[in-house]
């Protein structure tokens, strides 16, 4: 049982308290990481606020980690202490249904019990007191500490910076992985991208990487334009400067409609718009975006039988331990940059004003050093 | 100008009546046609009904013809009299942007001119007594004679009956190549066919010629499922032998999901239970029904997220010109049958009885013989 400091969410709609917590050693096929840093993203807000149907408290938050090896349980093959790693709230066993189909990244070996917020054994290996504390997303990164299955690191370049490429762990890799994985976008296609927060500013860079011919950012908030056009966005343009419904806008500006559209807000109604700007025919639409709980998309049949393609996108479909180390290979290679993305670093004492400026829209990404 | 008996659709709602009727001659790129026989579709009762928002009147309807080129206009180059063909409501002319993207069969050269009842040059060739008569689906094909683009008529094998493959101008292909073509189904899928009229039974071949491991026929009516069987269903379900939701029914049945689903009915409900029923992570669902006007569809964005995809499919995805002779041959070939789904045959004059059976259900297809 080792000791660490963690930022601990005890309930809904609640400021996280930085705590010491106990961490318990990694069981068979388990490992011990220790976080250099963390992003704080909208998914955890989203948690954090009560409005997820599935948050359980108290829990220790986040999923955007750049992590060190520290030690590892019985059985553990693939990573030593010391080694670097991202952890992955996206697992990849290689051997469920899902990771042998090819076709996603979608592996569900630890689903059931990540979603109640424990360990595949079935239990924590955090506690507070003696009480226990549920893990999140099987990854827990706002904590010195956290324990994660074997199956969940993604071990990449001792090189990169973890302060830098934890961003790799969630949004930036959300954004590139569905443009370029999700949609395999073609040289010279024309893409639009339906909010240009850290996703929508990623698939940007996706789109850029994919050699797309033009680049669409839609945003209600245009002091975010100058950051998209500085990433490769061709045009950007604001709903609230049109009287018409935005999808026409986009058709009447792209001789037909778009080819990709990607809605990386989690807005239903903005879903259809994505939807119903691409190009009669051949267009597609990705939702990376999450809505809120039960609500719903919807769109005339029309769209789809005249060759439209409606499909989603989790964790860029990226497959973690596999390709994501590629990714960090190409940030380390220079073919992207991640600075733009990082507004703001603070230490765990100051997690909660993540929160604070995440809401307030003043940043785009806080990195929380340990 | 000729003289060719024809059924007229005066009104909506109204019964065709058989005339005479005054063809013109084909002008500039375009076809003299005489119609060896004709399917009974129900997108033609449908138009009849008043229900579509875009029915104009009077027309001369039908659109699932098999013919002989009788003359053709000046700079006709590709066909010449005597030629067997199919006419096609979705034309191939090589050259549009739809054409050139090498991914759609939406061919949009004569669009707006064929949705006005109209040829490329704005007229029409039909008149009763001086009175204009329109065209329909740019086919027309309940009329002895017929003038189409030449853009829009497929040239076939001359040894193939025309009064059985003029099923392959509609509904036959719009099944088989929604499967193959849309889906590209691959050898061992499991595949749920929602709906078993002619286009589901159409799915059905195209699913056993892609060596789908499975075949889930779905239908309210189980008087359907003996033909669908023979035709190579392995399984038949009515939703009403079920409390659970049909989605539900097929995700257990099949181990998590189906890999396609093909709503074959035109029910934005059914269309929903054709997605939900897909397998996470992979299953795609291909709408092929045409729903009624204004309606929609609607599911939660998560089943998109969670890597289920959206799509339609039109004229089963086929260039009518280039890929449609390609069917005839197969089934010139024996890989598949069409006798199963002519249940009726009759003269033209008889031609408001194959409304009559289709509106109670007791025909899959009547062929008219001229």
């Amino acid at each position: 049982m080792i000791k660490a400091r963690a930022a601990v969410a005890w309930a809904a709609g609640k400021p996280l308290t930085i705590e010491q917590v106990e961490v318990a050693p990694p069981k068979q096929g388990e490992v011990l990481l220790r976080l250099v840093a963390t992003g704080v993203c909208h998914t955890d807000a989203f948690t954090l606020s009560g409005d997820d149907p599935e948050g359980i408290f108290p829990a220790i938050l986040g999923h955007e980690g750049g992590a060190i090896v520290e030690e590892v349980g019985p059985g553990v093959t693939s990573v030593k202490p010391g080694d670097h790693v991202i952890p992955l709230y996206t697992p990849e066993c290689g051997e469920c249904k899902f990771c042998r189909s090819g076709k996603t990244n979608l592996c569900q070996a630890i689903r059931a019990t990540q979603g109640k917020g424990l360990m595949p054994d079935g239990t924590t290996r955090f506690s507070v007191g003696g009480k226990q504390v549920f893990h999140y997303m099987g990854t827990s990164t706002f904590s010195e500490y956290t324990v994660l299955p074997e199956i969940a690191v993604a071990k990449i370049n001792k090189e990169a910076p973890l302060e830098k490429v934890c961003l790799l762990g969630c949004g930036v890799t959300t954004g590139i992985g569905a443009v370029m994985n999700t949609a395999k976008v073609e040289p010279g296609a024309t893409v639009a991208i339906f909010g240009l927060g850290g996703i929508g500013l990623s698939a940007i860079i996706g789109a850029v990487l994919s050699k797309a011919g033009r680049i669409i950012g839609i945003d209600t908030n245009p002091a975010k334009f100058e950051t998209a056009k500085m990433l490769g966005a061709t045009d950007c343009i604001n709903p609230k400067d049109y009287d018409l419904p935005i999808q026409q806008v986009l058709v009447d500006m792209t001789d037909g409609g778009v080819d990709y559209s990607f809605e990386c807000i989690g807005n239903v109604n903005v879903m259809r718009s994505a939807l119903e700007c691409c190009h009669k025919g051949w267009g597609e639409s990705i939702i990376i975006g999450v809505a809120g709980a039960g609500q719903e998309i919807s769109t005339r049949p029309f769209q789809l039988v005249t060759g439209r393609v409606w499909r989603g996108s989790a964790f860029g479909g990226v497959r973690g331990r596999s390709e994501l180390p590629g990714y960090v290979d190409r940030f380390m290679g220079g073919q992207f940059e991640l600075d733009t993305f990082i507004t703001h670093k603070m230490g765990l004492e100051d997690i909660n004003t993540a929160f604070d400026l995440m809401h307030e829209g003043k940043s785009i990404r806080s990195v929380v050093i340990f």
